[in-house]
């Protein structure tokens, strides 16, 4: 029987609300198994970047990653909310140790080919460096890991947390029973995006599609399930997607969030 | 026999030149033996604190870490020049781990006890974390240390690097042969401040007390030789003081810098 881990997102509506954050810092730390933060990077990029007078630049709706940007979000990403973060956890008895991919070289990555559109420093996960993951939880560690990922050729890169939480999980899932849970602003997946009471408790392949199908489920949350399910049919034990204020009973209980699971693995 | 371990310090000289930077690097990661990188912070922080409006607060010509400095100490030493090192370092295939003292607990500080002067979120380094530093090593890595350390009430604390050095080089000396280097603008401490080809190839207690009696040496080199000697009282067996450019042969041949012994210990 492989040892619990839980691997927890928390996104930046969390990070940006001091109050919410301590709560669910304080939650966090209470969870007796071996556990995983990965953090999101939050507005404050955003306002320091605008009184540094480095412009955020879309193309097509989606965030461009200039170098200027790139310093931006490696200084706050990696420096202010990270460590932030570490040492409050440190102060309530959690022994967290910050990464960004580049230390230790736990997150390997390749720099987004440019297509349609050229997305800059972005990264996208090559390659977990799971061994020496396992040791540091071995060594009664938690990793924080902010959103930031690294090349072969000494770039630090810009990554989307939730694909990197994944990442980070299927690689796990070698050694671990792994539970991924992605905390975000809602209870968890609604079945009716305008009653935020709607919480499906469980999904899974057969419901999900059904869900899809009738059009019930927010379209802005299937990219989020698809991805969810593609990280259980890669070993991955549970999804859970929950409130940031409802961890405990989402992982302790089952009673909070939706658990997503595929009983046909 | 213990194992040797190089405690390298570089200055904010070398952070601010990206040339400089790359040279240095390239020479640490081609160092054999076991090793440790202690960055100072360099100028961008004063930069960025002048775009963000943080002002550079200085009381009887000393700096403050007041709160808004902190935050941008934390962004730039943590983050950006951490980062950066650790990204460039493993392109060079030195498996590096960027630390401030909060992760992993390596660095407890306290915060400097307001006296005449309130210096505000400044450390004072009250332990290290030699054991879990020893792992880190055996696991082949190499700890990046920014000048941060963090406190019992989860605060992240500003630090000398200087004495983060000597902090750390004391700690690890119960396992290792530890030589503490510290890299500055000049070739080696000078027997004449106005020449800076009169190196002092090696100083002892003997004759440094002859140097310091005849004031051939700068006053502002004291407190680093003093500090030096400190170390070796306390189980360092060698500080090197050289130029950056001349790590190499300051370390492996003992042909560049001021090697500083104690051979009444």
């Amino acid at each position: 029987m492989k040892q619990k881990l839980n691997i927890i997102k928390i996104g930046g509506n969390v990070i940006d609300n001091p109050n919410a954050l301590a709560k669910f810092l304080k939650d966090f730390s209470a969870l007796s198994d071996a556990k995983i933060l990965i953090h999101g990077g939050g507005k404050i990029a955003t306002k320091i970047a605008v009184k540094l007078d480095v412009e955020t630049k879309m193309v097509e709706g989606r965030r461009i990653t200039d170098l200027p940007m790139l310093e931006v979000v490696t200084m706050v990403y990696g420096g202010l909310v990270n460590k932030q973060v570490v040492a409050q956890l440190q102060a309530l008895g959690c022994n967290a140790i910050g990464l960004t991919g580049a230390d230790a070289g736990v997150i390997l990555a390749r720099k987004r080919p440019v297509k349609e559109i050229d997305y800059g420093y972005v990264g996208d996960v090559e390659q977990v460096n799971d061994k020496i993951i396992k040791n540091f939880i071995e060594n009664e560690l938690t990793p924080v890991f902010a959103p930031l990922t690294y090349d072969k050729d000494g770039n630090i890169l810009n990554t989307n947390a939730d694909t990197q939480a994944s990442s980070v999980a299927v690689a796990m899932a070698q050694h671990y029973e792994v539970n991924l849970i992605y905390c975000f602003e809602k209870k968890g997946v609604l079945s009716d995006p305008e009653d935020n009471d709607s919480v499906i408790p469980t999904l899974t392949p057969a419901s999900y599609a059904e869900y899809k199908a009738s059009g019930a489920i927010n379209a802005g949350m299937i990219p989020k399930l698809d991805n969810a399910f593609a990280a259980l049919q890669r070993g991955v034990a549970k999804v859970i997607i929950c409130h940031a204020d409802e961890l405990q009973q989402a992982i302790a209980q089952g009673q909070s969030g939706t658990q997503i699971i595929d009983e046909t693995r």
